[in-house]
């Protein structure tokens, strides 16, 4: 594996895509070689499979069919898409990752960091990211953001509860503590362009130490 | 839980579907309260997830992802069907459930019976059958009776070469040396009379004495 496997998260309205898009920019005109992804991007199989789980019809998918598919998804997206770029030496930017799945599974609906954790290192065989950016905003805020946002399709998850948010935020934090090598947390609170350029730093920086 | 949870289990062609029904059949003529299912069972979530596995066109399947999408159908049909019914009191009878995973995924394709265990140990959280009949029978006579039974529909895993169904069999095997309070085997070569009679038989032997 020659490539950067990098990844953002972050809750909500954390703005997160849109910045992932314009550092992919920057990369390019630098000459960087970039592949940009979110699950289930575009693999048929992962498509498929999301559809499953944000149908809002599903009201009674269980928590635990929920994190299976997740980490499905996610192991057919990384082999027929992470896995080759990453081999082919290019810097793979992914909208979300493990990182989620032990948020929102793991710690806000209940099941367990470590359980999640598990099942997913099943799904990825030990391919964690080399660097992870966590965009760090208030649920309030995000929220906020989202409901303003009218050209975002709204999914299932948007429409929990703001407690729901909260634990997810907490759980970043938790993560934030728990892999303190490989998260960097970003304050994104702050103007979008300050956000993206302290993002595009930490890549760089990154990629130039190692 | 009062009721019980009983799988039936074996490679393809071995009557087990057959028999289940039939054994149904005889347990409700003597008065117990039956409930007989398969994965997915009805259940629309897993129903969904079924398509997915099952769709001849997915031959990018990854072997993981197979393995994650088995686990979700069940946990989501557990939940369901399963659980509700025995928490009822009544006699489960199921046609397949996690050993078919270890013996198609864990050993045939190659992933590893202890990992496939373990993320099946997330969907089920303990719930392991009460008891599981085997029906053993050589892949060869197996693979002569489906392909002889016009009226039953041929799936992706039935077109599978002969050596993957001799790797099944071993498979159960070692499964019946692992978990030999739990599995019984049953000769599925004898006569279709026979055999339902020593599954009947293996039934009401352990409600009898648990």
């Amino acid at each position: 594996m020659n490539g950067y496997f990098i990844t953002f998260e972050g809750g909500e309205g954390a703005g997160k895509s849109t910045i992932l898009q314009e550092v992919a920019a920057g990369l390019v005109t630098q000459g960087y070689d970039v592949v940009t992804t979110r699950e289930p991007g575009g693999i048929k199989i992962a498509e498929k499979i999301r559809q499953v789980i944000l149908n809002p019809e599903h009201t009674e998918m269980d928590a635990r069919t929920e994190a299976l598919l997740y980490a499905a998804a996610r192991r057919q997206h990384l082999v027929e898409k992470v896995l080759p770029a990453l081999t082919n030496g290019k810097i793979v930017l992914c909208d979300r990752f493990i990182d989620s799945s032990l948020a929102y599974q793991g710690y806000a609906r209940g099941i367990g960091i470590d359980e999640i954790y598990q099942i997913n290192q099943f799904a990825i065989e030990g391919t964690m990211p080399d660097l992870t950016l966590f965009f760090d905003i208030s649920p309030e805020e995000g929220l906020k953001r989202i409901i303003s946002n009218k050209e975002r399709e709204q999914n299932r998850l948007d429409l929990e509860a703001l407690s729901f948010h909260e634990k997810v935020q907490y759980a970043y934090y938790q993560l934030l503590n728990r892999f303190p090598e490989r998260i960097k947390k970003i304050d994104a609170h702050q103007a979008i362009a300050e956000v993206k350029q302290r993002a595009y730093n930490e890549i760089i920086h990154y990629i130039s130490s190692n």
